[in-house]
């Protein structure tokens, strides 16, 4: 069982890289994989990196850098800044930061700009409209909220722009690690909002850098 | 198994009438539970009762009113006006109308003024917004929504008075027949929100007729 | 509760129009919403309509146009070819038709060009592999799949546009009406898949819509 | 990501203060909240504050105070008593005292009294049926139940007064952290009881304050 | 296929005869099964029997006496009261009238008495209390209850017996068909009470059949 | 979306032909597809036909051949036996035809021999003892159970060859639609026993199928 | 908060004395009740006690006994023996004893006799059928069993005893905690099966001394 | 409760032996039941053994082998190489390797073949293709996939063989601990896929061991 499958085609087939999901993997299983991108001198980016494996991982690959809010391991460089537009990144609360982060990462090692804008919740629905001139200007919009995931149903009913909805597991009880938001962002009354999995900041990113990538190809470049 | 044994002493007890919940009655157990009223020259308001049975009972209790929309069958009079206040009712969209119309029959029932506000979903805020001046002039606010079930959230952040959610089982797929709207209040990152059971437009009635009898009895009326 | 409050609004705001959720509304309820439109010259869409309300309405608005696959209702033309790209609309099973041809009414009402292939679903997977070629010419492609949901998935690690999933209803068990197909889309290993709600081809529909006007916003038409 | 945006202009807009929700987010993330307030001379309440958080948060903050049991931490002073009434809280078990706690100390921030009634539980009815004078006298009571919550439901149909009431996760097997008895309530045949989220102590005294400020309001003071 | 295994051996060894679930069976199945009875000479009660197959049954077997509120179908007499007991029979509502009127035919069936006590909700917490000493006087009793089904556990807490609770499918939205009432049953802080499927009259008579045959047995008759 | 695309390669490939799903397409759909198969002068058999779209059907395929207990419809037909060995089929209950006579159906239709069993529910657990020296003969066993699915459990602990496991949608309650039987199969502790979908009789008969094959394949023939 | 409301009068009214629910109270709660049965010379039960507070509490309370397994902790001595009969309770697998464990302690705590089965599982079901004699001795049985739950259904059908079914929480997968062998008992088509929540061991033991203590009070003891 | 019930006829039952479940199991069970195989000369495989129990036996088992991946301890020696035939493993990740492993060990113990491939996921299909000359050559295979489960799909629809199922626990949010792609695989549109139970490796390892003795039955060896 030693001949991990890389997809190392992956960057041809679908024009972005293939990531390393390191949750379920063995830090031996992380380390061998990363070797492999070693030797073929590639970047590689290892997201929902427990911190302990991370620490582990550190002693062999010392190059490598952990964002512990992220929870992100990059080995190599970010790519180049891409010209391709500007995502932006949406919180709820401070709460959903780590999902924040997750997707700022992803679109910097592709090379695609961010602006984040963090805390406007819908019980303060004047922090959201008050920034709705900046939210504009994004290309696309990543909209991340826990509890009852209501803010991309209210952001979709103000902006054109395409809109993804991260449902984050921030909450207690009926908000089920999620579900609540989650469901709620499907049940949306509000037209053309897409969805991620639960805390699926990477997901989200890789959606919105397909989207810009579209852009590029129907303009030519 | 013939003796059923109706509340007939809650209104002493509580400050409001015991009320027939239709839905799993037969139209025969209905029709002597109207009996008994008819002897005591009470009033009864029944909730949740099908056209089907409404028409068969019209046969024997010919002054019986029934409102299809609302599913109430009332039979004598509505309790005169009683100044207690005026509960505003908000709905997010015309879908959401029966559930408004059992709310407005109970309070009506009851005496205590309504203020109707329908079509205010969260995919166009700017008509939450317009209504907020007259929406502050209410004493307490029923906010009905199905889908996602957001704006009670939304409500609950603009204004400080008592506001009571109803989740209803307009939508689809995980819309889940209405647990989705009421797990997404119940998980509502707005304040003191307190929500009742699905379509329960009943409840949030009298939860909000407690209420004001609550006033009354503090400003010793 | 006599004024229903239509977003006419929408189209400035967001770049397309208000669609009427005609399910979960009554007959009265959509014929007065009609009226509306008629009043203001516009044209109008219906969706999720069931045919016996699509006949009754037939008595008043004999131009209407219902469409019993797609369960659409459609009051005034569809707007002219926009040129903005073509979405491909792939589905796994004959039985997915229904989603299929709403998500086609709505981009068609729009002006937007849609290229259709059905019947590819996995358990043939040469089906798929066979249609590759033409699905890399569309701009965008919604994905419609019931069962195990799992043609998304394979799809998205084929091609590098932006793949949006709609689960169906169709199945059986534990297919549990679309719900297993939903969570296996939201759980995808593919990268950048984004999912609408269960059944929901209008907000696929929308989605790629969004997308496509991005298109046309970032080169300047 | 380094600006939080918190809602100072809650207490104008709704009559009380925004509150800080420590469960999701990190020490560094509080600490800096707490320097804003202490910028601005406010006091703070966070709630569901871990213990682990408040030890670290002790060292920067040592004035703020930590109630293990309620899990709540305060900086700077409760407001004075504001004589808008009483609100009863019971509940069921000892169990149930953090839930208890959580609700008398967001009252307590507020000014608002409180008198609690433990260990009621309906296995042994009795108990509660003494505790009814007492509980006549109360404004508004808070009901707190785990295992099957059906301690509300009784209340409910005892008293005429506002009854919320609060599933808590306590129990094992089918209580399933609370749902069982958080669906009860909403299932209750009970009239007019209203129910908040499992655990959520907080949001039934903000809930309660929201009545209790209606009173103030309607008798004019 | 043709080779329907009838269990007749049932009664010698668990002292009690097989008993025909109707719901699933096809009204050709029944009859086939009820011919088996017919030749041997034996009584039988078919349970959960669908009106219409009660009607298409009827034609060929005219002695046959179908209950339409219990769903039961007898065909020949039930027998002779056998002196074991009293099983005391409790709803919470008038709308559980038809799993009172099961477990009563059951009961009846074989021998044993009932005493049936109904709208006994906890809603009206004195109509229980009223009734407490009849209910003492029972051997066994079987408590019905929809919604919250809370009755079983405050009856729990009263009384000493056996008692064993029945949900029922009555109630809407998160009442679930029955799911919160079984689960707050099996949840109960009471102790000792035991719980059958939602519906499940026939079980509860059969369970409390057990107990009174085991007095018997213990008492040497 | 005119052009269907029917899988004919499917037998080449896996050595058995494709079937139709009837139960999700319309009559229009089945009738386009059926001619496709007279056209080719191929058999063919329809599952989970309901029996208003056979009647349909029967117009204009009147040769073919509706099971109305397995709801197949066949056109063209059964293969020679193929004497690859026996499958076994045992039923728990009556009420557990249906699927029996669906994977019966199949089998038939691929030429492979079955043998029959029904009524042997673990209720009278001596019915399945006594048939245990058949059952040895058979090559596989498809256990077929609703309720609480217990019966695949017991046999696999009786015989050492491969059981197939078919839970049914019989029972009610937390039967759950067949979710209860299907989840105790999966859990049981009996060892190699596997599953399929609930009342999914013909994919039971598919797999006793491939493991023939197998057989045949090993053996040289 | 500091008057827990003891339930001493509970023996009287109910024929057994109160325990005390160990796994949600704080160590300190714990030791306060406990203070109040030594002060009146009472002894106690404390069941689902966590090792950690067991070891807490053992430096105040010396003479307490805990039972690891069974996880109890008894203050004061066993009930002389009752002479009310022998309960029987016979568990699937060696994974069941603890609660297997808790339900002895119980029984024994009230001077009840028990009897013990252990590894009778229907995998193996040769090993149920072999301890038959034995179990048709006891007057009660208690069936104790996870995974699929299967035992209880088996044994109902081989004795007339009162059973009552205990699911646990032993397996995994969509074992879910118990919640398949809880569903599985519940749905099972034995005939007057009854069954307790996961893991209840007590709530078990306590019906089964509730049925003995009837035998004895019809008895005339 | 100390005589345990080992079930070691089984073999002869069956065709192979008992294995000890290992999970839910303390140390010192564990180590009663192996010490019964030592005094009887028997191997023995624990599976599902915590890494810490392993540790604790190691001290008075010293021969006993513990793989910490499959987490399977051995007692004794593997069987000889049977000859019934090759078992193919193919597992979606990297992150299955544990379930891949105990069905090795399992399938190694049994003295059966297997071969294995990881690292197949649908996300990037050309590596499954590539490996289909080599999974043809197999005679049973077992298929393990966790997130949305999608390979045993598209793999059933490639080859013939009995092919069976295991989903894993592995992914987050939706996935929802392997529930997704178990029901996922069940919902399959392909014919004839078997399944297991989550992560049962031990399961799938049985039952193609199952399909392969009835190779060497039904070809006389």
């Amino acid at each position: 069982m030693n001949t991990d499958h890389i997809d190392f085609e992956r960057s041809e087939r679908l024009g972005f890289p293939e990531f390393v999901f390191g949750e379920g993997k063995s830090t031996e299983q992380i380390a061998r994989i990363l070797e492999r991108y070693v030797e073929r001198g590639d970047a590689c980016l290892v997201t929902r990196l427990q911190p302990e494996k991370a620490k582990a991982l550190a002693v062999d690959f010392a190059a490598a850098v952990y964002d512990p809010v992220a929870r992100t391991l990059r080995l190599g460089e970010d790519q180049a800044p891409n010209g391709l537009g500007t995502v932006g990144i949406i919180a709820a609360g401070t709460s959903d930061a780590p999902v924040v982060a997750e997707a700022e990462a992803v679109l910097r090692f592709l090379g695609t700009g961010t602006r984040v804008f963090v805390d406007k919740g819908v019980a303060g629905i004047h922090r959201l409209l008050g920034s709705l001139p900046e939210l504009q200007e994004a290309d696309v919009v990543i909209c991340v909220a826990g509890f009852e995931g209501a803010l991309p149903s209210v952001l979709s009913g103000l902006i054109g722009q395409p809109v993804i909805g991260v449902p984050t597991s921030i909450g207690y009880g009926v908000a089920q690690g999620g579900t609540t938001a989650l469901h709620a962002m499907l049940s949306s009354c509000a037209n053309g909002l897409t969805v991620v999995n639960i805390d699926n900041g990477f997901g989200a990113a890789i959606a919105a850098h397909r989207i810009l990538k579209l852009v590029a190809r129907r303009s030519g470049s």
